[in-house]
């Protein structure tokens, strides 16, 4: 039995040769998979993987293919809360019977979709995540999650409902009509690219509005830059300080990160993990 | 009849040179000021003006003596948040009649004041901003002010409540404890060294927030870092952006940035303006 999975971008565009790549093992060695890139991951505008018409109108379409079994983020970069509420309001009975997989900026989507119940959200790696280090692994991971083989999910699933999210990207959705009711989850966060004073205004930020989940966990806060001081505390220090000042379980770290190794996160609870 | 100002760094510590700098100007052009900056300011601890209680300390006790009758914060950076909401039910009396007045990160710390209705927040130049070219003037202009001289406020107050914020202080104070309610006023949003996909990403998040605000108007986004590739839009055509699609006035520039000329802009309505 066939598994379609689509790529669209959200956010940035995806090189073509990286497309290429990721095209090119998933047909050595998957062949009940049935990849595609929509043409919409390769147009430029600016910063985006095409306008917000041409980003939008190529998820809504399809999210809305009763065809395609599985939507794979390419990218992430920055741009799905521009299309996420549209797209919302344009989602079909299609829409529901679909796993929709990528992380980073592309966890705005994950989040709107949750809130709304639609489809399976899932934390995992982009297509694009094939350029690094152990990326065909990464790619490998999806391809076998998505079309139904064993595979391992993040380890620390424990049966209460998880969602993963890049510490930003969770930032700037909570309040916003596009956020998911998290009481009673665990919350899974990792940076990129941020100095740890960033990293500590954002738990700040993010503990003030999660107040009714069942706790956070930390995966990796990675390519931190060089400050003119040091900050004065590591991030799981700062994950630590932020959780204890508002009252929510600090649970450890999670094996998620902008890296090839960023385990795989259903939203919600998790089915038994299956061994890889 | 002296005004006495104390200084506080509730963020990143502010240089001796720079703070002797003030000093120099006040004593030569301010007879009947009494500038101090509390030996806190000279702390360091990591990134911060001393720890959090000293910082916190500081802040508190300034506050509270009813001899002073302005605090004025001579460094931004980083670390308000950290001592707003234990500095908040630590403040009595005195602390209501007074003047606070600063901005960038220390915008939470006015924030946090201006919801509980304590002393007058102002919006405007730091002691640090010293070190500017033209900064001898900012810091007579807040000298001026704080000793009830003439001197122009931002030219645009207009008899609405009025208040003013470095747009990613403000993305973090939204939603939270530290959070004034903003009915009904007119905002200034400022920003500095982020990148315009980081700003329109911020906009996105704060016009969520703002959905019962007059209005917006967009003050200096300096220092913008180069990107890979252009954005593909204007600061003020993100900022017109966002407030069209949350229903929010875009109500044009503001007199407000990083920079010497950052005006003054007092929370709340400020009386008619003084000719300087």
């Amino acid at each position: 039995m066939t598994t379609r999975i689509t790529c669209v971008c959200p956010g940035k565009p995806i090189l073509r040769d990286r497309a290429e790549m990721v095209l090119a093992l998933a047909a050595a060695e998957f062949p009940l998979v049935d990849l595609r890139f929509h043409p919409q991951c390769f147009l430029e505008q600016g910063h985006f993987a095409g306008d917000d018409m041409q980003r939008l109108a190529a998820f809504v379409a399809v999210a809305n293919d009763s065809e395609v079994d599985a939507v794979w983020f390419a990218m992430g970069g920055y741009g799905s809360n521009r299309i996420a509420a549209p797209a919302l309001a344009q989602l079909g009975e299609a829409a529901r019977d679909k796993t929709y997989l990528g992380y980073s900026d592309a966890g705005t989507l994950l989040g709107a979709l949750y809130r709304h119940g639609l489809g399976q959200p899932v934390h995992g790696p982009l297509a694009g995540d094939i350029r690094r280090d152990g990326g065909d692994d990464a790619v490998r991971r999806v391809l076998r999650y998505l079309s139904g083989q064993p595979v391992a999910l993040e380890a620390g699933l424990d049966g209460r409902p998880t969602v993963a999210f890049n510490l930003m990207t969770l930032a700037m959705l909570v309040g916003t009509e596009l956020m998911p009711d998290l009481t009673g989850h665990v919350v899974l966060l990792e940076e990129v690219a941020e100095h740890l004073y960033a990293v500590d205004r954002l738990f700040f930020h993010v503990t003030q509005h999660l107040g009714t989940v069942a706790g956070i966990r930390l995966g990796r806060v990675s390519d931190v830059p060089e400050n003119d001081r040091p900050f004065g505390m590591t991030e799981e220090e700062i994950a630590r300080y932020w959780c204890q000042r508002s009252g929510i379980a600090y649970l450890g770290r999670a094996d998620i990160g902008h890296d090839a190794a960023n385990a795989l996160v259903p939203f919600g609870v998790a089915p038994a993990p299956l061994q890889a």
